[in-house]
């Protein structure tokens, strides 16, 4: 290990403990023990997750300035409501899996009904984070407004929510590498971007620097879901013996690995004005598109089938891959 | 008809009118027709619905000074959290029923999975709205803020969400009016208390005119919840035959209009400090505990016994009242 990525393991890891922490502050106040939506809640969020996104606020909000305390709970919001969307994804009527993060799916454990009902309160805590008076004091109210709509947009029908739509209309058909990027971009791509604009919104950056910062993300939220894709290439046919609709399924491995190089050096252009200021955004971005071992492994989705399509129109599932 | 009651019917119908006309200019923009969750979102929120909540933002906005144009956004995120929360009542999971306003339920007509990407839809989109720069243009930045955390707060796991749970765990035992009436506050009182609150919060009220207003509505929701009952006294076992927790099944008949009288008496005593300016609440009020007809018809949840609890801690649901 060198120095640069020793510090980088000790970075990442101080930032996952104040996230941690944090969530875990949060979430004591939604409820107390005997409450099983307070237990789902927890259960679904406390254990597990590598928190990529809302340590990419924190590493973006620190390049410009931004005091970690006034980050925090922008990240964790954020990270809320990628937990929320996993619970959701999960559910029968979605991906159908039995399990997340190696143990069993919210819903598996505490039944469909609390797992529907803690997935729209972490959905509702995640804003009502973002509107704590502590926040308040620490930024201007137009600033808190503006990361609220940034925030709903990217989770919402034009970012994440749209995203799944579109892959639930796909139906199994024939994708090119393009469409399955611009779904990517939607489903997975705009809540890690808005991840990172939040941070920089938050340190005050302007519109350039937030334009190389959306740019950054963009390309690292792509690379993450491409290289996901790599390592999950065992898996290439569903259980419905349904091909899987992945980069893998539409490129040959050797382009999509010239296409996530691609990436990281996009990532690492838009790094480059910030010098040695930015060495955190850079080796997050190298750690995402070259690592070698299943680093999303804890969060993935099961191949399992999509089922519980029994409306006049149903829609036959695509299976899911994995969220990065 | 009397010359208020004839001038409170205008008044409502042009409230009515307003938000109708507001939500279907969010909606159009939220997709196109192509799409499956844009024709879902506007199945569930565009044909029916009383706009109750909505109606008492403006009224309580209006009696404070707030211009429409400022409340409508407010108004109207209100609305679509309780279409969303309508939308995942009626899924399987929950109360499992298959008509919603005389028509069949969201998931009935488009699916499960995307019915339940509907309801999250459209409660991200209410932030979305909420936190749209021409609301910011006409509010100041902080009270932005402070409503987001007052909508989040009721919709959430200390309102709605929590009251929901709440009558899941309940899991069919016999209930005191006492714990009824708490339920209720949480599950359908808090988001009708929080939508006065905001009409008061945007005309600029303060703490002691803010707590009348927090009085009255309080009062109002759970007029309304019990007038429901008593309207819907046909209905007092659900199909799988266990007796439906409502306040006929805790109370006399004679008892619970007697309540709804005293509910009534605590609304007009709240607005009685405005005179005038405060007939439109006082008649709403009127309209609500002392309407015959089955007036929250079209909202109503069917008495269906829930379903779908299959994990391992099954819930076995009670079977729900309408929604107010």
């Amino acid at each position: 290990m060198t120095g640069v990525e020793f510090k980088m393991e000790r970075y990442l890891h101080d930032c996952r403990s104040s996230i941690d922490d944090a969530l875990d502050r949060y979430l004591k106040k939604t409820g107390d023990r005997s409450s099983l939506l307070h237990q789902a809640i927890c259960y679904s969020v406390l254990d597990g997750g590598k928190r990529f996104r809302p340590t990419l606020t924190l590493a973006v909000g620190q390049l410009f300035g931004a005091k970690r305390r006034a980050l925090l709970p922008f990240a964790c919001a954020i990270e809320l409501i990628h937990c929320y969307s996993l619970i959701h994804d999960d559910l029968p009527a979605m991906d159908n899996d039995d399990l997340r993060r190696g143990k069993p799916s919210c819903h598996k454990r505490f039944g469909e009904a609390i797992a529907l009902l803690a997935g729209d309160a972490l959905l509702t805590e995640a804003f009502f984070i973002m509107s704590d008076p502590s926040a308040a004091r620490s930024l201007s109210g137009p600033l808190i407004s503006k990361l609220v709509r940034e925030v709903s947009e990217a989770a919402g029908i034009r970012g994440m929510i749209g995203g799944q739509t579109t892959e639930l209309e796909l139906d199994g058909r024939k994708v090119t590498p393009a469409v399955l990027e611009n779904l990517d971009r939607l489903k997975t791509g705009a809540l890690i971007t808005t991840a990172a604009r939040v941070g920089a919104m938050i340190g005050g950056a302007g519109n350039k620097d937030l334009d190389r910062v959306t740019r950054y993300a963009q390309a690292l939220g792509l690379a993450f879901q491409i290289t996901d894709d790599i390592l999950d290439s065992h898996e290439v046919t569903s259980d419905n013996g349904k091909g899987i609709v992945n980069y893998l399924s539409v490129m040959e491995p050797a382009r999509a690995r010239e296409r996530v190089q691609g990436l990281l050096n996009d990532c690492l252009r838009e790094m480059r004005p910030y010098g040695s200021a930015a060495e955190a955004l850079r080796e997050l971005a190298r750690f995402v598109a070259l690592r070698t071992d299943d680093g999303a492994g804890e969060e993935r989705n099961s191949l399992a089938p999509a089922s519980g399509f029994d409306g006049p129109q149903r829609l036959e599932g695509v299976p899911h891959r994995r969220h990065p």
